[in-house]
């Protein structure tokens, strides 16, 4: 896809571009599965989960050595409606932070043996340093503008703007797969105020009402929480976007970051790539890329399930089961890393363990 | 303790030297979470997992830097009863497959950084290295009878037995401590036939009946998962153990392999170090061991949710959550191993984030 493409025309050509996963690669892999010294079955969803990626990867045996956590992070004129527990300048230190190292998506990438790219999606603040490697992560910073409008009296951004960021999301990882290589990557984000903004997309895609799908986020109660229902039912009211179209759920509801990550999701699926879900946000952006392309689905791993009721709507329109179920809602890809680690021991195990034959261990008696 | 201590004198000092979690450094560590740059409680259970360790360890930021998982072996009388879907001579095939590094448990426990201690707690068939290191693991072999007996005739093992086996995994959490180091310890099994076992001994420890805490084990089902239900039914029968004394569970009941790993337990909290229970057979030993000593309770980390029933049931009686839920069924301390992860990961967050004010970020104002 030549890079000077209008963004609509890039998106389309991806989501033509996704195949489905590979049924051979997939039936030689539990095939596998199943001559491995073990009980058949025995791992449970480890198992099924590398015979999934083989799937993806077209490949029986796949390797996951190139693994990268996506933080994108983007600032929302929303949060000027008392939606978050934290005032709009965090998003710019967390980012701050996570060049620096000291977050918690840091530690738990490294921990799951995977990268950090922070991108720029539209923060408010001036960022320092502006771009290049520093101590914890990379930053990339994208030309879209700083923040998305005040989604309860408008849209988030323009039709353009929305694509011109998932379009950066597919960028981003053909980027990697042209540098370092990709094998999986994981979605996270940062933004005060995003989760307002993902709640009002899974509402708007999934036609539940604001209160089902709307959670504590960061951690508001009380009036706080009701201020920020509020906030969605106006959203949803001033904003009426066709829900079967990903692209005007995105503009109309937004999230730079949010669009940013729908295509790392489509981008990942064109590449065979599993994409790791973390939690609400992530799982917006995942809607917005499956509601432009149904085959997204086949490349999401769901890592996590958070206590947000949002996440449980994405997941079940997703048809997604998730991994881990760890009271987890911090968002930044923290899940999606530990479910990075899980994909790569559920490959591990599929590649290194030794069959019945080769460990000369008797397999069980059929039985009748 | 001297090693030529009478066991069970050894038995009673450590389950007299159990202490309580260090309140003080739990307390620091959770005032240290709420510091660290995300919203308090904002990483779930990880946040809880880290803190309980913190106790455990009487330190405020605890390293889990030297992991172990053991995978205590041994044959069982029982299995002469059609009660696994895999002949007995499979336990030492799969002793050799562990010390080859062919096994699941090689593999996770790499994943997690642990290395994978195997003892020979009373395999039938001779294993050849019979002692050592070898490729994948290293073997220690104990002077205890090759394989237990007939639970449906008679006792597992003498109480002599019983005693000597929990001795024998005291001492190697006290060699270990001695020789690499330990801050973690996974407890794991291989044993044709210790499903019933360790089906039995949850039986009469929680007084739940036989059908009720029997599963598939290694993969039986229909006539022969009936032929196990009533070989534990015979068990209890025969055997009458006063579920209050741990011992006499275990030497009724038996495995060799479970006496080991509840052994390990004790050690463990004694030496105040997180001993990761697996599935079945790592819950009844978990139980044998809390039945000598309730304190082990607050040193056990559950780190998954198998489909046996009988797992269910030592959860239960344990007041434990597992961490996982993944259908996991293989035992050899595959489950424990994803649960050592977790435990690093969940560590290493609350050791190497960056609080609110190293990093600059601005904290929530307080709600009203």
């Amino acid at each position: 896809m030549p890079s000077r493409a209008n963004p609509a025309e890039v998106i389309a050509a991806a989501a033509a571009a996704i195949a489905p996963p590979a049924a051979t690669a997939a039936a030689e892999a539990r095939s596998r599965q199943d001559r491995l010294t073990k009980p058949p079955g025995a791992l449970g969803r480890l198992e099924e989960l590398a015979v999934r990626i083989a799937g993806m990867r077209g490949c029986a045996r796949p390797r996951l050595e190139q693994r990268l956590v996506v933080v994108a992070a983007a600032d929302h004129g929303v949060a000027a409606r008392g939606v978050s527990a934290y005032p709009p300048e965090v998003t710019a230190q967390m980012v701050a932070n996570f060049l620096a190292g000291g977050a918690a998506i840091n530690v738990l990438a490294d921990h799951a043996g995977a990268r950090v790219r922070v991108v720029d999606a539209g923060v408010l603040s001036p960022l320092d340093p502006p771009s290049g490697r520093s101590g914890g992560a990379q930053l990339a910073r994208l030309d879209l503008p700083r923040g998305s409008g005040d989604i309860t009296e408008g849209p988030a951004m323009s039709r353009e703007t929305a694509e011109r960021a998932i379009v950066a999301g597919i960028a981003l990882v053909e980027e990697e797969r042209a540098g370092p290589g990709l094998d999986i990557v994981g979605c996270g984000e940062m933004g005060i105020g995003n989760s307002t903004a993902a709640a009002a997309l899974i509402a708007a895609a999934t036609g539940r009402p604001p209160e089902a799908v709307t959670g504590r986020g960061s951690g508001v109660e009380g009036a706080a929480l009701r201020a920020k229902i509020g906030a969605i039912e106006a959203a949803l009211a001033v904003n009426r976007p066709d829900r079967g179209d990903g692209v005007a759920l995105l503009a109309a509801l937004g999230g730079h970051e949010i669009g940013v990550l729908a295509g790392v999701y489509l981008g990942a699926a064109v590449a065979r790539i599993p994409a790791v879900m973390d939690g609400l946000i992530s799982g917006a952006a995942a809607l917005v890329a499956a509601t432009i392309a149904p085959g997204v689905r086949d490349y999401i791993v769901a890592s996590h399930r958070s206590p947000e009721p949002g996440h449980a709507a994405a997941l079940e329109a997703l048809e997604a089961e998730p991994l881990l179920d760890l009271g987890m809602r911090l968002g930044e890809g923290s899940g999606a890393a530990l479910g990075i680690s899980l994909c790569v021991a559920a490959c591990r195990v599929l590649d290194e363990m030794a069959t019945f034959g080769e460990a000369g261990v008797s397999d069980a008696p059929q039985q009748g």
